[in-house]
């Protein structure tokens, strides 16, 4: 991932990219909110966040593979499909806007009417997303009445930027926010930036999570549909803290050329753009894991010399589901029988008498059985807030990875009563 | 379940039917055990258990789905699959004798022929069990040395019996015995005993669990497996605690004939004795399920009108699997919405806006939509020892079920901590 022409922003936010405005306000829809960390005191309040293009922006979205889809989804990828570009996307926290029936569609659609009213264009070019509790009717009127704030309060300076990704944060700890710039081949310079929230109820294909990426690029919608795909295929959707697949999950990329640069087809400028929005999604999944609920360590679960590219995903699933692994790595306890035990179920075909397992880089495991190996190294290795397992399976040549975290007694606390 | 022919035993244990001894011992592999239940001051030490027939009995096992398997079991099958009758079953707990490479098989071997060598048979009669930590070697040496006091105190009462259901606990906190006896349509009368352990590590296809059922029925083999095999599929293969599939699981039946009674293929006698077999197993699979680890609630999910069989199962799989749903359950939080989206993402088919959910009765959800329900309404009902999920998706006739339980602040503190 580290490449010359990438340079990473220190402070990232959403508003970066030239052409683009945010903002985030208090509707008043987390008052009751018990769970969000108070040493956070924005993130305690705001609710609902909007990030605006001066310009329509093409933009491309991938979704969640949960056949039950919340409303404010379902209507942004009607939107999305429609072709046109867009100007803005509100996003709300608290409530997921989804299994309330055809009124679900109908309030986000008057949210986004709303905004494109203040904004003064179609509301087919604001997209809508909502996060949060499902089947409670979404508190439109509530995020209607602060859309004049929410709209007259835009810039595209840091603060209120900031403001949208605390705006869209859930059970979220820390904000998840990123920013690159890239020089292309004729030395013109392009921006992007991400940010996300996503803490429970995340799992491949999406989750509880919503990705917002902003870029001045001029980027052909297919060219940027597919970059995105690409993007997320072994980032975002290699991010599991729970095994749940949430019904609001989106990723968007917004492109609205303010730049001036054009990223055309083949061109090794679509490969650059393309490494660095992958770097993006990678260190913001990454931070998902790492901010996953109640966890208190970051896992990456890798898989080498898997026989193809679907035992290599079942292997690092299964793991990083595993609540007897998950348990393990918060109790510090190098319990690897438990690692091998879900690469056997994980439905993959392989020789048991071959597996190899390394934990943060011990080796525990050799050809399928346990290693006699130092318990206080051990203890040393897991006491570290990243912990690394590695598997080889010596069948084919298949890799994967995924990212997770621990299952803590937190994690039970913040589910046992997200809903209250 | 309800059959006049069949009469439940309140005081079950494994030696009840005729021809059939029991005894538990402390070989001192638990003395380490951090999370036996000190209530049950018998599993603080019994380690050993040996279920023992008169004369050579028919046997019939199935196993976990797991690629890797434990030694123990993999021995284990090797002799049933040789196809002759045997005279015993020894299990230990805290040691499951897996991925400790070729001496795990010798060592289980080992074991079997010093318990053969006291019965005065071939070691291929004597089967045998392990469950417990995986990647450390059998103690086979202190088992060994036990075996002379295990098989001298064999006996067909109740307390010694109770004994080896001691013995083969780790982190069960409540023993798990059933019986039945059964009259035959010429009047002859048989006896069906089980016994079962597990908590933890427990998924459909067995799991950290072993079952042994004795009867003094005569049944032939081939006859024999076929009925476990049914007996299982929707009792012990429907137990979901934290959808983790074990190395070491099997459940086995052992018939010696003692009562003298027949049992044919095709007969009425064999269907009386199916429908006894199913019902001890049922609840059986409800106690694994109940004292799932930490458990504080026994969680029933069915589902039906899915479209086939393969899509009920993955209902109920989902829910049963979610960490959403199951800490929900946990804070008696009615967050029906997780119940949704994890039937949303099993990968069934069907449509959402047809979907109805209750919980324990009362209608959360219909057609898709979340209905207002009473608060205190549910709080009540969830508050019971008992919870059922019922889901109804209106594409065809199928339906499943399976059981589980919430998932606790205990369910970590256990597993976080289980091997030291």
């Amino acid at each position: 991932m580290d490449n010359k022409e990438i340079n990473l922003i220190e402070e990232a936010y959403i508003a970066l990219p030239k052409g683009f405005k945010a903002n985030g306000v208090v509707a008043g829809l987390k008052s009751n909110a018990a769970n969000v960390n108070p040493d956070l005191e924005k993130s305690l309040v705001l609710d609902v966040a909007l990030v605006e293009s001066d310009v329509p922006a093409t933009v491309a979205g991938v979704y969640t593979s949960n056949l039950v889809k919340g409303h404010s989804l379902t209507r942004s990828i009607k939107k999305i499909d429609m072709g046109g570009k867009m100007r803005a996307m509100i996003v709300n926290s608290k409530n997921a806007n989804a299994a309330v029936g055809k009124v679900g569609e109908e309030d986000a659609e008057e949210v986004a009417k709303a905004v494109a009213s203040k904004l003064g264009c179609s509301s087919d070019e604001v997209l809508t997303a909502s996060t949060g509790v499902i089947g409670t009717r979404l508190p439109s009127e509530k995020i209607i009445a602060k859309v004049p704030e929410l709209v007259d309060g835009l810039t595209n300076e840091a603060k209120t930027s900031h403001y949208a990704e605390y705006a869209m944060m859930t059970t979220d700890t820390v904000p998840k926010e990123v920013a690159a710039r890239i020089t292309l081949q004729n030395g013109q310079e392009i921006t992007i930036a991400g940010m996300a929230k996503g803490s429970g109820m995340i799992h491949p294909n999406l989750a509880t999570m919503i990705g917002i990426f902003t870029t001045d690029a001029d980027i052909d919608k297919d060219i940027l549909q597919n970059s995105l795909k690409k993007a997320v295929a072994h980032t975002f959707n290699r991010v599991s803290v729970d095994g749940d697949t949430s019904v609001c999950d989106m990723v968007v990329i917004m492109a609205n050329g303010a730049s001036g640069a054009k990223i055309d087809k083949d061109s090794e400028d679509l490969q650059i753009f393309e490494e660095a929005l992958e770097s993006l999604a990678y260190d913001i999944a990454r931070m998902l894991a790492a901010d996953g609920e109640g966890a208190t360590k970051f896992v990456e679960i890798e898989v080498n010399g898997a026989k193809d590219a679907d035992d290599a995903k079942l292997i690092v699933t299964a793991v990083a589901r595993s609540p007897l692994c998950k348990t393990a790595f918060f109790g510090m306890d190098a319990n690897c029988g438990r690692i091998l035990t879900a690469v056997g179920y994980s439905g993959a075909q392989f020789d048991p008498e071959k597996v190899d397992i390394s934990l943060s880089g011990l080796e525990v495991y050799k050809d399928g059985v346990a290693l006699p190996f130092d318990e206080d190294e051990a203890l040393e290795r897991l006491k570290r807030d990243e912990i690394y397992v590695s598997i080889t399976l010596h069948e084919g040549d298949a890799y994967d990875r995924m990212f997770t975290c621990d299952f803590s007694y937190d994690y039970v606390k913040i589910n046992g009563s997200y809903r209250t």
